[in-house]
């Protein structure tokens, strides 16, 4: 399945293809998630009014749709939009930022999921774990639960929701109806950057707009994110050149360092 | 016209001025935005609310308008800033980030043109096409169409709306009624960062508070942005750098760099 | 009162228990104030919901006001926000941005601290002026007045509010209605890189989350804060890089930086 080779041609594929990305996600990451999408080689389009989302979305190759800072307005042109990607076939992301820290965020994530049937759900494992009505211990938006002990709630939410779900941590958890596949790269220094995991649901948007595999794609995806945050890692002295250096790695990146450095 | 005497004037008298730009834009590009201001020498403010838009317009120097995130309130607030600042003789710059992509980006930028009369309009190709009906290729926000392709629509809606006209792309056009300039300067790892188009069009904010001569101010800062970028890609292994390096170079730039690299 | 010793030990407090801290905040600096926070050791939550602000900072160690952007809803959040905390003794940090700069925005900030009643208030000299009905020289967001200039205003408004009032500036006062407390350090690059103030205040919110005497939290905050600014602005080329540098010494900081560049 996924493999060093599987992995490069779908980075080589988002770079050729450049998919438009249509992003409704929260204030604090816009501006990284749009220099992620770049970075990776897609093209990010940021728009949440009820005025134009559907219009957007229908000229986009995917969409992300992200609850960090959620509010009435914005979600209910999460809904709208993610409601026609559905009935278009446009492909899904959807990250539920904080679910289980409070009901709202919680009942919102049901909502979307209902409305939108989003192709992946990618989570910390607290997260993972509100939407089954499991109890994580969350803090805020970060999880203190281990990606271990959210595996089983993300295969009975993969049941229900027929997505893949995504586990974020020191080791990724992919997972669908079948398989569960692992990506163990990454970094300690990313926790420490805000909206890495944005970033990483932006990635997976990316890859989920040129390969319809969606188990895959957020396996590649996830790969790139973690391979290219070990590369910053390396450079960085703390969180602020961590950041600036995932960005270059991240577009610097090719088939020689996924070749070096995937760890299944 | 264009010098690097006059460029290197109006750059220093924009840092001993340090004139006050009022910003209403997007949430993707608010803090490079008001980093690339304060690395110019201007002063930038932000403020959106329909309860002080007026009143912070009437303290500053200049506007600027910009659509990249618009919903219903804010473009309620762009055009009441807008009109005061028309009333009262304070410069205006409109951004219409992403006209042609969705209709109600380009009804809302010929509505913002229509209330507020800009001095300048800053865009991309497919966005000053958008503007006069023509239809150029976009992709979401990003122009796959050339500069040289929007340069009659530019003449045009310079003819139409009386404001200075500014393309950019490899080659920056600055347009009104009667004369074209051209600037040359830039650099590719410009359009792999997310708001450079955004950062132009603040500069051309701050430039307009300082110069009454809104063609000459204009191809001034375009100038300004493409020189700083020129210096900050040999410094850059990648759009994560880039992005920090350019904030370096505005801030260091002197007359000396813009003799030696000023291409007209 | 402050230490060398008692600066180190709150450090290292915040570093250990890593409070929550809810932001409710400007969208110019979000990401930058997640990121400080982050690199001193806290755990940033950002939630501007009606619908969930109560619940949210029900979690929190310490709540953050803070107006940069402020418009009707969000001020009706920070209002329900704030009072919540004052009723469970939750610790409240308040950041007037650009009060004096428009009558709404003054206004809007002595109904915050009426209804939240916060535990600090930190703002540059015109912010804490204007709040006296002072003149400080504003411009937009930023304060032409010198920090001595607010001193009787601070010990005034100490006085009316019980609050601890941090002036900050090239000399930082911490002022209670006994006390003024002095830091000395920062740096004058840290005035060119946007929402550095807003970054103060928020680390003023993690150390106060930890420290139930607000007048030294907050002066060790300061000292922190300008501290890793001093060491930023060494290995900085110029505004881009300051910002960068200023997260990385933030995370590294320790008490041997702390014990040779401290200055009272």
């Amino acid at each position: 399945m996924i493999s060093k080779e599987s992995i490069t041609n779908d980075l080589n594929t988002v770079r050729l293809r450049s998919p438009l990305v249509h992003n409704i996600t929260n204030y604090v990451v816009m501006n990284t998630t749009a220099n992620t999408l770049l970075a990776v080689g897609a093209s990010p389009v940021m728009a949440h009014a009820v005025d134009e989302v559907e219009d957007m979305v229908k000229i986009a190759s995917s969409l992300v749709i992200n609850i960090g800072t959620l509010s009435e307005n914005w979600v209910d042109a999460m809904i709208r939009a993610g409601r026609v990607a559905r009935e278009r076939g446009i492909p899904v992301v959807f990250d539920p930022v904080g679910a289980g820290a409070t009901s709202y965020r919680t009942k919102t994530s049901l909502q979307i999921i209902k409305e939108c049937k989003p192709g992946v759900i990618r989570g910390n494992p607290s997260e993972i774990m509100a939407l089954t009505n499991q109890k994580g211990n969350t803090k805020g938006v970060d999880s203190t639960s281990s990606s271990e002990s959210a595996i089983n709630a993300a295969k009975l939410l993969a049941k229900e929701t027929g997505a893949v779900i995504v586990i974020s941590g020191s080791v990724d958890y992919i997972i669908d109806n079948q398989y569960v596949i692992k990506v163990k790269n990454g970094s300690p220094m990313m926790t420490r950057v805000t909206g890495m995991g944005c970033s990483a649901t932006a990635i997976v948007g990316a890859f989920i707009a040129i390969n319809k595999n969606f188990l895959l794609a957020s396996a590649h995806a996830m790969a790139v994110m973690g391979i290219a945050g070990e590369l910053a890692a390396q450079k960085s002295n703390g969180p602020g050149t961590m950041q600036i250096h995932f960005l270059d790695e991240l577009y610097k990146l090719s088939g020689k360092e996924i070749f070096t450095l995937f760890k299944p």
